[in-house]
């Protein structure tokens, strides 16, 4: 496959060059033309660059006229700029084709992108972390970074956390809510990413508001009472209410301490689905960990959960502008029953 | 003095017995009668209690007929309640003379009630914290404490930072904007506390919707960019560009690390003065440090900053209800620039 791929780096500094290097080798030797950034190896303080360098990088990104804008590495330095992003320039690149992916502080501008233009961009990979380790990169995420460089994919599924509930059917008078064998949602938006980026534009003009989607979170280094303090901002700010569904992607490399004694993250998901109407499923493979698929955020998906298990499609998205179309998709054979 | 000071634990449970009873111990040293709420010391994972009971403590401390009362320790556990607090019966308590003080978790509950009741609240020590240690409390916090007691207390005054820059004289056509000598600003509500918890509010309708007022923040164990991060989302939700100043008190104990470069707490307050255009202020002594004032969060203030030195004056305030009076200030000869 022979793919233009352009590294950029909008957020915190490069430290380990070397795995830049070997991101930049594996992705040649998969036969694509990596392209580099010219910044993307700048350091100023904790940045890749000062403010201006990093804003010039991203617009040299959308200029690029690359299939992929990949960032280097996520750590800080969106939040603080994206009052300076020109959002229409960046629409029109992936209007063009050109596919942003990214994770962590690169969810700033992923959640910016879709309140201001509309447009789709990509939850997934960042170059050192997920094809720069020692290891081979991860096979499912090679395989479906694959798929989207190759227009191929059409969705993910994944197997749901032993205790998550079905969502019920809504109860007749004198009856008991009674949990659906199946449950489906259609034309829902997904979005989402990183839970401590996300829960930070709340209140701001940056955070998209969507009515009816399937809102994904993840984090990492977030001791569960924090990860349950950003989702109550959610929850009171009228934002998880507003959904369809909640997904958990993968919480990592958190430290319990005496204190907790059990409270734990499975307490703060068992609190939050007492206090919401709408499912909150778990397990997503999507986080600060090497297993993760990718994911369009702002494209509109549908969402069904069978027999434990959970499957999002996207279908033929079309990625760019305001509108997004959904060109059938291979599940209308299911006999799904559908809660809203 | 003979005070009725009420001890309550609405957020995190007391690991500290012993601190707990040293404190216990030295307020009725100093002569009040100290009620302990029958809940103080309950424990339910990491909580003072299950939600039920944190919330019956709130309560029982508003119908205690307490002079004071006073949270044992801040922790975690009140925005995730903070729906189900009566305010109302909050307020009315406050309206009859007690007074809640607190802070770092209790913030939650003190803008909560600002939001929806006006009641002032005080922002100042925790039991464990600032009474129970081996050393004795701190002499200015003591000093705030037992003037609030007395109804003594009518302000507050510190040494501003070095690199505090005074406002600037609004320049005409053609000239430089040059600082002023001395800048003051009367009838505005001071508010703030933990900014991780105030920003942890953004978007409910938990927060106070403070227009023209003085807002202070502290915290701990956050990081510069993490404290970034809160300020902009504060910004971006124009939350900081609706007050009259930004005050800040004391960041304390947090760690830099080697990736951080030249990026350290100044560069912050650098960076968020270039974004702004209300001053600044540093050096309030609050936070989670032994040397904390009391602050009267909700109260008009009249705040004069005059030769590197602040002065934040609160006079006689009418500490419940909507209304705020403010009657007269001893500083009223102080021949002021007023820039609003």
């Amino acid at each position: 496959m022979n793919k233009h791929i352009y590294i950029f780096s909008p957020s915190g500094a490069v430290r380990d060059k070397l795995a830049f290097k070997r991101g930049v080798e594996r992705l040649r030797a998969q036969g694509h033309q990596v392209e580099i950034d010219e910044a993307a190896l700048k350091s100023h303080m904790r940045f890749a660059g000062d403010d201006d360098t990093r804003l010039e990088a991203i617009h040299r990104a959308a200029a690029s006229g690359a299939d992929l804008a990949m960032i280097s590495r996520g750590g800080y330095g969106l939040t603080r700029i994206l009052d300076r992003i020109r959002y229409p320039a960046l629409g029109r690149a992936v209007a063009r084709g050109l596919r942003f992916v990214g994770h962590s502080d690169f969810t700033a501008l992923q959640l910016a992108l879709l309140a201001r233009t509309g447009a789709v961009s990509w939850a997934g990979p960042a170059l050192t972390a997920d094809f720069g380790g020692e290891e081979e990169p991860d096979d499912i995420m090679q395989a479906c970074f694959d798929d989207l460089l190759l227009g191929q994919g059409e969705g993910t599924g994944w197997r749901l956390g032993r205790d998550d509930p079905m969502p019920t059917r809504r109860a007749r008078a004198g009856e008991a809510a009674e949990p659906l064998q199946a449950w489906s949602v259609r034309d829902a938006v997904l979005w989402g990413g990183n839970l401590a980026v996300l829960s930070s534009m709340v209140g701001t003009p940056f955070l998209p508001d969507v009515r009816g989607g399937v809102l994904f979170v993840e984090d990492v280094n977030e001791h569960p009472y924090r990860v349950e303090r950003m989702l109550t901002q959610l929850l009171h700010a009228g934002i998880l209410g507003r959904q369809k569904a909640l997904v958990l992607g993968q919480f990592s490399n958190y430290t319990l301490v005496p204190h907790d004694r059990n409270f734990r993250l499975a307490t703060v998901v068992a609190w939050l689905r007492a206090q919401l109407k709408i499912p909150v499923f778990t397990q997503l493979p999507f986080g600060h960990v090497p297993t993760k698929v990718l994911l369009p955020v702002g494209a509109k998906v549908q969402f069904a959960v069978e027999n434990r298990e959970a499957l999002l499609f996207w279908g033929h998205i079309v990625t760019g502008g305001t509108e997004h179309h959904h060109h059938g998709h291979p599940h209308d054979d299911h006999d799904h029953d559908h809660a809203h």
